[in-house]
């Protein structure tokens, strides 16, 4: 029974292993950082893997590339479409022009300035929709139709899930003691692959997810044991906002042993901290693994008290320096 | 000649490396980052050694770490003293309480209180003076006799110069084809101790400092051919207003191969490119390397159109989400 649930995943230990093949010659190996203040802050180890000095900034290029790579020169030769507006876009869009390739990215209207900029400098073509999702995949379509390009999406999708999974593969080459993972968790591509990684290289291991109150669809469907899609997402964490996959839910209801739910106050406070202490520039969705470690929630739970040697995720993105300013302002 | 002038210096290739041997147990290894739209921006490829991310977050560790654990038993046991509000103190305070040994730190009145609180967390002993530097000496004085401590200056000191050196010999093992690295540049014993390392492993290596204008002392002092001290430092780089001294000025005047000087402006855009693209929190201090690699200064003179691969240091330090934002506003 065990061994026919895992190969109904999109991804497994082969296929994340054959993907870092694939792809170690185009990542980088990002650095594990620690700070003593943290661990003495939080009564733990912890251990930041650092996919915010990832190429084009976020996790997000290990799938893309992973996808690239993974298409035959025919397909290739089409090109690869996407409708995001966020770090998947860019990291295809980069993906794509190291394959000499084209990457159509549908962007709605309205969608930061700054990641339309990242978009373009990676040579991607943009194409405008309207904002709503229907728009969304009705121009992305009709680009499939007309390209005949391949559609990668930034999670649902077995290639990317199978790249998302390397950074456990390289976090626990880097540091053998860690039993506790917790990840940022969207869409889900990132966590399913590093649960599908993780457990199958340290059985004993435990993946928590962190989630904002505000999105907190992921916590809900563990609860209701089926996938649960909020009809407004209403958090700091723009990253944070995409619901469940049928691809990454099986591996989330498996895998995942909790979700650990951060009000967006506790997530300012961690961006503040990652900036002070470690140093490193995130998003808010890059500070929430650091406030569901510090939350009363994860602390006053007995099952998380056997969690000394954590390694947390710190997804990247880019950050707007404004927006930034303005949430740590107005958390004083 | 050569031979004799070079042991005229208070450290060397030799010196560097024992400090690397005592410290290295305790010290983080600190990765080197790369980001490709920086090296599309500067024309070159760009090699930043993260220094933020070291203990006590800046470089001062590894000098304060070797100079404590150079003392003998007797020594030790009396502690060790220092005037200084900035990243030294800390650095100094977090090595002494590692080995157990007290550490007297003089701070002025009106130090930023960030900074006197990371001394007191690294359990450094707050003795207040007045803030002007006779008052801070004669107090530093006073807590020798009544103590018998050991003074450690924060950068004119033979064991501080031999830890910082430690920084050039990671780096060039991290990365051999650096052909030119950039230093911050403010007592010198950063790039005394880089120079000195640097150049005895690799003779053809250029090694350039980075000063802000407003305390350009390094670069009048290279003019003069002696040490010239500025009435007043004026630059939001707070951390660059030391003046050399003598045991760092014989290595400056031999061994840098040119100064290059930045204005505030252009250092406070550097600060920006590095949060943004590089996902680093740094000082102003912090930044100085990548402005001047940037600033036209730099590019524009003929000798150094032939570095290309730069090791750029990113010496670290403290930042006040507060100040930082002021900064960037009030260039905007």
């Amino acid at each position: 029974m065990e061994a026919k649930k895992r190969h109904e995943y999109a991804a497994d230990l082969s296929s994340i292993k054959k993907a870092h093949e694939r792809i170690k010659p185009y990542i980088h190996k990002t650095p594990v950082l620690t700070s003593e203040s943290l661990n003495s802050i939080s009564g733990r180890s912890l251990f930041f893997k650092c996919e915010c000095f990832q190429k084009g900034g976020a996790f997000k290029f290990r799938g893309a590339c992973n996808a690239v790579l993974s298409l035959d020169a025919e397909q290739a030769a089409k090109g690869v479409v996407t409708h995001s507006s966020g770090n998947h876009a860019a990291a295809l869009s980069l993906a794509a022009k190291m394959q000499g390739i084209p990457a159509y990215i549908v962007v709605p209207k309205g969608a930061p300035k700054c990641k339309v900029d990242n978009v373009i400098r990676y040579g991607g073509k943009v194409i405008w929709s309207e904002a709503t999702m229907s728009s969304r995949e009705e121009v992305a379509s009709r680009v499939l139709h007309e390209t005949g390009s391949v559609l990668i999406h930034p999670y649902n999708d077995g290639r990317i899930i199978s790249g998302q999974g390397t950074v456990a593969l390289e976090l626990l080459e880097q540091i053998q003691e860690i039993d506790t993972i917790i990840v940022p968790i969207s869409g889900g591509g990132l966590i399913s692959g590093v649960a599908l990684a993780a457990k199958s290289i340290k059985p004993s291991i435990r993946i928590i997810a962190a989630e904002p109150k505000g999105a907190d669809d992921a916590a809900q469907s563990k609860v209701a044991g089926r996938i649960i899609t909020l009809p407004v997402a209403n958090t700091i964490a723009d990253g944070l906002r995409a619901s469940l996959g049928d691809l990454t839910w099986p591996v989330v209801r498996d895998m995942v042993d909790g979700v650990v739910v951060v009000e967006d106050g506790e997530i300012i406070e961690a961006m503040r901290m990652c900036y002070e202490m470690l140093k490193v520039s995130v998003e808010p969705s890059g500070a929430i693994g650091l406030a569901a470690v510090l939350s009363t929630s994860f602390r006053s739970n007995p099952c998380w008290k056997d969690c000394k040697n954590i390694g947390i995720v710190l997804p990247g993105g880019n950050v707007d320096l404004g927006v930034l300013w303005d949430s740590l302002k107005s958390s004083e």
